[in-house]
């Protein structure tokens, strides 16, 4: 018998996480659950329902596992806490500083409930939060570094697109190869802000706009750009449609540690994706077969990526394991 | 109070324990094992006394984790099974095709006993393993590929030093950067052996040997070099101990798969150790934490890699984990 998973929210990261479940072999999607009308809404697995929220909130038995798909700032701190009380659910909540009480909040409503919930799955947090914890626990006498890039940051495009003359914009976090270079010969250098990435921005501009004001803007926005080094690249919207309609996405984790005088190890984990949120999607999937067994083990509670054996992200068996893949 | 470490034989990788348990906080180190006269060894650790192998089978009181420092081929099935029904044993069982048998050996005797066996510790299989089947479960449409070094084989440096007329050898063993950079790519290339690995052999020939002999016997040796596109060079004594004393290793496990038509993701893992004993050594000893917080909860029997909780790793709290890590 399939998995049955329900996704809550249709964005990209909800289209990511549709893609990944018809991936899965062992997997189906029951429904598509939306805030928006659900007629407006159509969804490519042929046969799954689009249903209204509410439906969610007054409870539905066709699914073992929710995936919620909501933003880190306003959705996921209500959103999963509350349907923890009802169903075993995942999100991508990627506010760092507020993990601790999100998990707080959605650890009380799972175990009160007999369900489970993990927090914080993708790929950062996620995957390089473990390659981060695998590292340090191996080689505790190191550091480690993240770089992210080359790849579309949405919250600086966004920040971009709210600039007045600013009709669309893309805005690329890359990292800085000399700095890369450094870590991986692990000389653990200290790095400044702008020493790690720079930002490259492609902007199509309202016609008649002060282009060096908009630039000018851009570079000296705080927070986003004023600690970087910052080009900008005034394009067409056909060029923008032609070259920039991706959502690529990447990054590594690098940690380089010693285990005696002298003796250097660097380990480094690496993501080039061409779609961030259908990999960030694919991540929640996999999780998600691991919340579904938890449960049916009698596990209850909110989990990270820390708490879970690797082995129950595979449909496949122990034994196929130890003999194919170890 | 520390976890309680002893180590069972002093090679190469039992002082790569040794290393690795220096710089854990929370461990110590109570016994070195061996099967030589305990007097005759002389270890690093001050205060730690080294005895005799015959007190382990006896039964000592003073260890909470005993980490297994033997060879595969045959040591490691007699001994892990059989210290595994008196101790909480970690090994780094290495023959791949091995491994179901030995963990159900393994696995018997630590049941029988209430105590936890963790088997094939160590980068591959170890981290390697555990990066094909997160790379597998997150992205089940795709394919791995492993490369090994460079780094030097100790299996293939001995079987140079058995062909006759060689005092001393050292055999590394290097990717190929074509396929490395076609399968970084995301080509998922159809490699044979030769296209995925070079071999370079360091010699050091008895004076008057025939070289074009010893070079033609190892290019043709089946199994270790027929396979393979193989240099040979001859050199002193002298520079084999200043170039060629260390034991450097690492290599890349490196996923690409699809989420979707035309959408790449690549994954991969890198290594690059200045010593493969004491990396090995530091795997062994993160595991060995787990394997006594495991045992405290009351688990027993054979794990692996697969079957660990990476927080199980860390000696941090789970609190910390998610605030700091996350």
């Amino acid at each position: 018998m399939s998995i049955r998973i329900a996704i809550s929210g249709y964005g990209n990261l909800g289209r990511g996480v549709e893609a990944a479940i018809a991936k899965s072999g062992d997997m189906e999607l029951t429904a598509v659950y939306t805030r928006r009308s659900p007629e407006s809404l159509k969804i490519k697995t042929a046969g799954a329902p689009v249903r209204s929220a509410d439906e969610l909130d007054k409870g539905v038995d066709d699914v073992d596992v929710l995936i919620i798909c909501g933003g880190s700032a306003t959705d996921l701190p209500v959103m999963t806490p509350k349907y923890a009380a009802k169903y075993n659910v995942i999100d991508s909540f990627d506010t760092h500083a507020c993990i601790p009480e999100h998990f707080k909040n959605v650890d009380a409503a799972a175990k009160a409930a007999g369900k489970v919930g993990i927090i914080s799955c993708g790929w950062d947090p996620g995957m390089f939060s473990l390659n981060r914890l695998y590292a340090q626990s191996i080689l505790p006498d190191g550091r480690d570094y993240t770089f992210w890039g080359k790849g579309v940051s949405q919250g600086h495009s966004d920040a971009v697109r709210r600039i007045e003359g600013v009709l669309d914009a893309r805005q690329y976090t890359i990292p800085v190869e000399a700095a890369l270079d450094a870590v991986r010969e692990g000389k653990n250098p200290e790095l400044t802000t702008r020493e790690k990435h720079t930002r490259e921005c492609f902007v199509v501009a309202e016609e008649g706009a002060d282009k060096e004001r908009i630039e000018r803007e851009i570079k000296t926005m705080p927070n986003y750009f004023a600690d970087y080094d910052t080009t900008v690249h005034f394009i067409s919207a056909e060029e923008m449609k032609r070259d920039h309609s991706g959502l690529p996405h990447g990054g590594s984790v690098i940690y380089s540690g010693t285990t005696s005088e002298g003796t250097k190890h660097v380990i480094e984990y690496s993501l080039n994706l061409d779609s961030n949120p259908e990999f960030t999607g694919a991540v929640l999937v996999a999780y998600a077969r691991a919340a579904y067994r938890l449960n049916q083990e009698g596990v209850s509670g909110a989990k990270t990526v820390f708490d879970i054996a690797p082995a129950y992200l595979s449909p496949k068996s122990g034994d196929e394991l130890r003999a194919h893949c170890l």
